[in-house]
């Protein structure tokens, strides 16, 4: 008998909207985006990242304020759950159970929604929960942090830590909508503040010179909190992130398509090895540095510009070195090289190694091997660097 | 700033092949499947259906003497890795979680495979550990019932039971291929083999009169193990199935797209108050059952071809009532009713209420409310038809 041969092809749209002051009741725009194609109030649970209460005590009364302004569009199946910010959400794995039980007990269908507000970590942790109930339940993101803004929360992916390994469970699920409120950001953090811009710096270098430009340009001012630069930063990332998704023709990276992921192979391992005391945007911008040396030191970036980048991510106020680099360096099958993180990285993408390296500012490229010699003294010089005056590049 | 729209396709691919005697080092079939589109061997795991093992005590030799054969193309990542069969695969939570650690232990990754070999809550639950790790690790399906084959095995879900309730966790990802190895189907006992013949009346009634007068004229070899005549049935049914999920332009069924669940809505709640005494397809037949009599008494169906579909699945062999069908029938709210099932369909498949009804033998057509005096009578005529001779129908 004869083969069958299936093929289908499922397509995925979402908006992604910049707003203020979501929640408050002048704005109409999660009604509008809940309320898309129904003329019937759709149910919905809240998740709401703890770490939002302490600088905005009142959310929770304007969530549930709003759902009752808006009664005809928005049905809150019960008030909002918190669960904790940071990597604590993606390392319990109870938060995922305690989500699924909720779908269930309130009886939450497929077109129903799930919202999660807040960082990246929460984000991909309810996005899990959603996607794995009925077969995926709708996801509306509301990402609070530079971080998830420009980066995470735009993407196609969710998932948890499990194992020791860092979003070692998940699957690709697009939200159907992500909205992105600006006024979260002026409540962030001078170190999340700073650690999502490190994720934009990473796309400006491998994808726009012009973007790098203008983070180099508006460095003092973004490492000032100068909320416009910021808007403008968040914006161009955005685009660029969702162009990246939908120009190379496999989103769910099913062959040998790469995600955007300059400088995280060492990025994820630090952050392991730092057990998380160092946020992703702060691992991978010593990533960055880490493989823009390599590249310098390899002949395939020039000085000058491997001098500007390195320059750029110090006014923005990035550490670009941490004693964990250095240890077991040079035992590359001990579990807490930082070198491991090659092989973890290899495994996690599937396929052979491909590491992104920079041939010039905005435009990166790719290797299969890499020099362990060389790296070692990458590590190195970003010691020095970091323990010496940064004169020399100024 | 103006919203961004991002709008993404992601394209699934897989075929389905038909072979005999699979796990023989004389048929390459599963190592070209598995050597497409690289020169590496690909590390793959192997979940076994234990249901297997007493009918083919030699299958983990010959699983093994295969890969060692064919090492070229396939690495046997571990042994192969025995898991209880039916519903208990679906009910236990700890097998994914065997199954996540065996990936993480052994490195698979994301292009590497997870074969699974049983029938079709195996298949599910193997499915939905291997959709979950990496964001997806390449699935096989190798159904080994009836219902597998024809059904589940070819389709684009996985699952597995929790919270009470039937396929609560899952996710869409469809396989990258499915092996149909007919062998296995001469080893099935007399109720698995004819409870994959419901689905196939399943998709005649609602698709395919051509495809239900063969099912009708072949009913007594069906029911007594013609081979021939079967796997005629599983190739037809198949490509109904395939045609249906790709046909529809919603294969992950996100609007309002229905999957193929004519008599479905009854059958899940039967194999739940049962405790799953009766297999899916038992109760698929009695859900069909009910459904076709429902349709019947509304007007909508002929008395002839009603009387045409009872007789067929009476030959066939099935059962066509159950004493859960009357349990608390009266009353709609008790957990215990069968028109609980009405609200739990509603749920899971998201949306309003749709039941798939007949209008003829061969095209079903779909109702938003129905009249439940009207079911409680076709139930009552269901126990009637089982208590008394068929002659009636004949």
């Amino acid at each position: 008998m004869e083969s069958l041969h299936q093929s289908i092809a499922v397509r995925f749209s979402y908006d992604v909207h910049f707003t203020r002051d979501l929640w408050s009741i002048t704005n109409p725009l999660l009604s509008q985006v809940i309320a898309t194609g129904s003329n019937l109030a759709k149910s919905a649970i809240v998740i709401v990242d703890s770490g939002l209460l302490d600088y905005h005590p009142q959310l929770l009364t304007k969530i549930t304020n709003y759902a009752d302004y808006y009664a005809d569009q928005i049905k809150l199946a019960t008030e909002p759950i918190v669960v904790p910010g940071g990597e604590a959400a993606k390392n319990d794995p109870t938060l995922v159970d305690q989500i699924h039980q909720t779908i269930e007990q309130v009886g939450l269908c497929r077109h129903s929604y799930v919202l999660a507000i807040g960082g990246g970590a929460v984000i991909d942790m309810a996005g899990y929960a959603a996607a794995t109930a009925h077969r995926g339940i709708r996801l509306i993101r509301i990402p609070t942090t530079v971080l998830a803004q420009n980066d995470s929360g735009v993407g196609v992916k969710n998932g948890i830590n499990a194992l020791g390994k860092k979003n070692f469970l998940g699957t690709f699920a697009p939200p159907v909508a992500v909205l992105n409120d600006f006024d979260f950001l002026t409540t962030l953090d001078d170190r999340d503040w700073r650690a999502g811009i490190a994720e934009a710096v990473k796309v400006a270098l491998i994808k726009d010179r012009n973007f790098f430009e203008f983070i180099s340009d508006r460095a003092d001012d973004l490492a000032q909190q100068d909320s416009q630069a910021m808007e403008q930063l968040i914006y161009r990332c955005c685009q660029l992130h969702l162009n990246h998704i939908a120009s190379y023709g496999d989103p769910f990276e099913m062959g040998s398509s790469r995600p955007l992921d300059f400088g995280h192979w060492a990025a994820h391992k630090l952050e392991h090895l730092t057990h998380y005391r160092l946020r992703h945007g702060e691992a991978v911008a010593i990533g960055m540095a880490l493989d823009c040396t390599y590249s310098y030191l390899t002949g395939l970036l020039a000085k000058a510009e491997w001098q500007q980048i390195i320059r750029t991510l110090k006014q923005l106020g990035f550490k670009l070195y941490v004693p964990e680099l250095s240890r077991d360096m040079e035992n590359l099958t001990l579990e807490n090289s930082i070198f491991r993180g090659l092989v973890e990285f290899r495994e996690h993408l599937g396929g052979d190694l491909a590491i992104m390296l920079l041939q010039q500012i905005g435009e990166g490229t790719e290797v299969n091997q890499v020099n362990i010699p060389v790296y070692q003294k990458a590590i190195s010089m970003l010691q020095k660097i970091e323990v010496e005056t940064i004169s020399q590049f100024n």
